[in-house]
């Protein structure tokens, strides 16, 4: 079962410290760069202009705690790498409650979660702690260490490219600068990570694809600025791949287009999955498709998800864990979800009956010969496939049309190509 | 009343045992020659290929019985041309119960109803039952006699051109392959004959009418090998005309376009006469539409119906008779929603207001000359006509858009062409 | 507050005797040129052909009664001058009761509403009387008296062209040949004055606006026979002005098209004040519009109203009045609806983003430097607005699209354009 698979995979990520730089994101491409070997990683140095942008300092990070007066480590990093917010400055300091006070985060209405905070474009520090441990802190002095290096070095995200006999390209896209949380976003790179060698698997693919792990944002950006041309002239369709390994509901966030390949096929991916899937629009966007589809990058990129950012409680906590939230089944079943979305895209061709009229089935051993009144109805669906297939049409938008199944028709195409009644193009 | 002449055509037409081939085609044809004298037959020689098909061999029997033991007959092709799956080839043998069974249809859920089965491409024999006397066949041996001939002949079907002032025609199609049923398919026939006795009758026809009596499928396919190019060019509407003599609803069936004049016409003209008539989708046909309307025919070939083949119960058995399923009323209900389609088909034109603003129609004497709290509405039918007489819409689109009549608006359009301020074109 | 200044102008203009010509017209236009100094008034002879119409004779009135035999006025004009049927011809006879009734007009299901009656276009004469006063007439003589005069003469409208930077223009009309009646028409009249004060305290308006006070439908035809190449060469939206002074409800008239900019902004700033406003249909109209939208004339008028002719108890009575139905809240109302629709017309822009992918929005200071779990919501309207900023949609196309107030999303253009980051063009 590919879910455990998968989930092995979160569960070897999860300690790591990522952030949108830093060690943390290295450490987490070259354990990818073991499960795929064909894995390119790039650097690109802070301070290089991104279109509206500039790459920021590097990040790292190797201690951080709060100490009490009694010499007790009340906070420390070591324990949940949630607890110094993302890109904090160092500091050494003893500092009273009240000023203490100023640089804490937590989150009243979930009272045990540390909640997940970066400040990457403003130099502050802080701590993210649960609130009930808040509520326990008396009035004395705090030793507050945080030893991070914030200082020029690079960015990194990684890229692998899948030829096809088409130059024209399936882009997927997702993230690795969270640290450790599980649904947003260890699922991502796992699922991604899965599909990639299931795309590697099939030798004879049509679309050449082309799949990137990026810091979010800043990453998306910057991998934008050095491909939007080359993306913009071969991209046909492709996903942003976040939020996909729990198992509570399927979900769908369309391209700014709303009405792309993409997002005809994420649906109908879904609807054969589970046709309940929530439907979010794009103004609930809110990760890399915002870049993608920015106007005049215009990429026909959609959101297949589980549970979307945003909308399930544990949410960009402590409490977004492989345990409770991401399980084997949750990416299993987000990785089905995708992969039957570009199981289409690549396997969509354009049907066309060869001959006048209704081929005759029946000398071709392709329908009953016997005409009772129940014979109408068992071929049906080969003969709304045959009357739809004029040439103009693909074998998907038929499917959309008939109400068929498009794997079904698929293997109905096989067999009408085999008869030599009908021919394909791609 | 028409209904009954119908009717009586219906019944002079019962006993006759139709095929797709075979003398009782020829018999049915020359009866409705002497209806339509310009009725021209034409035959094509089995062999001929038609498309993706063959023109099969013809199909001829004279007699038909299966005898017990004690020599008496208790099945007689006489009684019931049903009796005998359509294209048997001939048997002459002494078999026991157990063989005979494999040779027998029956419908267990209509017990009293002989089934209409036919093998036109695969030879077999065959006798058709009810599920009654099916149930009393004793352990014995049965004497099966079918007297058939299956040999090159011809495939025959009737063509009537009824030409007019334009070269763009309306094709009405039907068929004359069904032995001894009544909705399905002697309604057809006779409403077709009389819709063409009608249009004989308006000697200032605009369009050429091109009406076919044919075979289902085999006639329809040969037919359009001979003349689909002529009827691509030149049908601009038209109708395959089949269950139509029954009273218990009005149906319609879409072209594969959907959206051609002959599908907006057929619906106008329904609701006139049944606004609950039954809407069906080009995923529920059936008949010869499916070759009318195949991708590279593209011909705009709708469906009026009354009750829809497959969806009554008599349907396709002995049950389909002339006294409780097609009635006078019924064929002439079905009548006049054809006449009613090809009615607005034949006057439709595109009016044009012949001055700017509103036209002063109180000098004209078309326009009440005191205004009053109610005298608003009493004209405006013709307010909502010339407001959308903008050369660009034809006065059928207009009655859609307005919900107005649209042979009212017919007369309130010569009332304005006399009037001099519309004009008309076609 | 204008709601009392508008209807301090409709208590002055109460009284005059108007019709579609006469010297009620000319009264009530020097009002307004007082108002509007920049008014130009027009005069168009009687006879003048305008389309397919004549501009009729000029119609006076100085006296009109009803005597019963002991010399009491049992009727008189000077009492409300809705009592003479409009352009009555003189009359000066003694008549009896039976001779009388055939020139009286009232309303059974109003008995105390003296009825509006017109008869323009064919020569009558006649009286318009409360139910309950007809009721109470006996057998006798009466003397009939109406001191007329219907002779050649002219029709007078007025024209105000306030320039602006654009040869665009947008046209609103409204008219002034209704007598003593509140909602229609003073109501429209008005409420126009007001909305030509305001454009014109705006000295860098984009668009020309034509403002039109014209008696209705021969005034609208007349006006258009002179102008319309004019029209359609240059108005891009624009509004009758009608029924808008009581405070029952917001209606909307659509323009024949349906669908144009007029349409739409309507719609829009409707929502803004009510958005349980009725929307009519073309099928619904009745008023100048009938002229502006007709074919070949084609101009994108639609009608914004208070409660819609027609559709209101005290339309076409004396019942509607500047007590009871049109109160200075309503016309305020009126005034800021059609406002509303005005400013966004003048107002609106291309925004176009004129950075690829997103923009840094907080290195100048516009987005929270921390980011939270809340801090999306803040600026999602402005980066909704910034999605769709791809140079091809208008601001109101965007505030349609993303369902955000346009005027909010105006304030967030300007913050974007100084932050160089946005530009619009008009």
């Amino acid at each position: 079962m590919i879910g455990n698979e998968m989930h092995q995979l979160c569960t070897e990520l999860w300690p790591i410290t990522r952030s949108i730089t830093g060690d943390g994101v290295r450490k987490t491409l070259s354990i990818l760069q073991r499960e795929l070997p064909n894995l390119k990683v790039y650097s690109v140095e802070s301070g290089t202009h991104v279109f509206d942008w500039q790459v920021p300092n590097e990040w790292n990070i190797s201690e951080a705690y709060i100490e009490d007066e009694q010499g007790q480590r009340i906070i420390d990093f070591k324990d949940n790498n949630l607890h110094v917010v993302g890109y904090s400055t160092p500091v050494d300091e003893w500092i009273n409650l009240e000023e203490l006070d100023k640089h804490l985060y937590s989150l009243p209405e979930q009272p045990n979660a540390i909640p997940y905070i970066t400040s990457y474009y403003k130099e502050r520090w802080g701590f993210c702690v649960t609130h009930d441990m808040r509520q326990k802190l008396s009035k004395q002095k705090y030793h507050v260490v945080i030893k991070s290096v914030l200082k020029p070095g690079v960015l990194n995200y990684a890229e692998l490219i899948i030829p096809g006999k088409k130059s024209q390209e399936v882009f997927i896209s997702t993230y690795i600068c969270h640290p450790s949380m599980a649904n947003n976003e260890l699922s991502g790179p796992a699922v991604t990570t899965q599909i990639a060698k299931y795309i590697q698997e099939n030798h004879d693919r049509n679309y050449t694809y082309r799949i990137v792990f990026i810091p979010e944002t800043i990453g998306s950006i910057t991998y934008l600025s050095q491909n939007s041309e080359h993306l913009k002239k071969n991209v046909v369709a492709g996903f942003n791949v976040s939020c996909i390994g729990d198992d509570r509901c399927y979900s769908y966030l369309p391209s700014r287009d709303g009405n792309s390949l993409s997002d005809r096929v994420a649906i109908a991916a879904l609807n054969r999955i589970d046709s309940k899937f929530k439907r979010y629009t794009w103004l609930d966007r809110g990760s890399d498709e915002r870049q993608y589809c920015a106007p005049g990058i215009d990429l026909p990129i959609a959101t297949i998800m589980r549970s979307k950012y945003g909308e399930y409680p544990e949410y960009h906590t402590s409490l977004d864990d492989l345990v409770n939230v991401v399980t084997p089944n949750g990416l299993e079943g987000g990785f089905n979800a995708l992969k039957g979305a570009l199981d289409i895209i690549e396997s969509n061709l354009y049907p066309k009956i060869e001959v006048l009229c209704e081929p005759q089935l029946g000398k071709r051993g392709l329908y009953p010969t016997l005409s009772t009144k129940e014979t109408g109805k068992q071929v049906r669906a080969m003969m709304n496939l045959i009357t739809y297939s004029d040439g103009s049409k693909s074998l998907f938008e038929i499917s959309e049309l008939i109400g068929e199944d498009y794997f079904l028709l698929l293997d109905l195409v096989k067999t009408l190509v085999d008869a030599k009644i009908m021919s394909v193009t791609n």
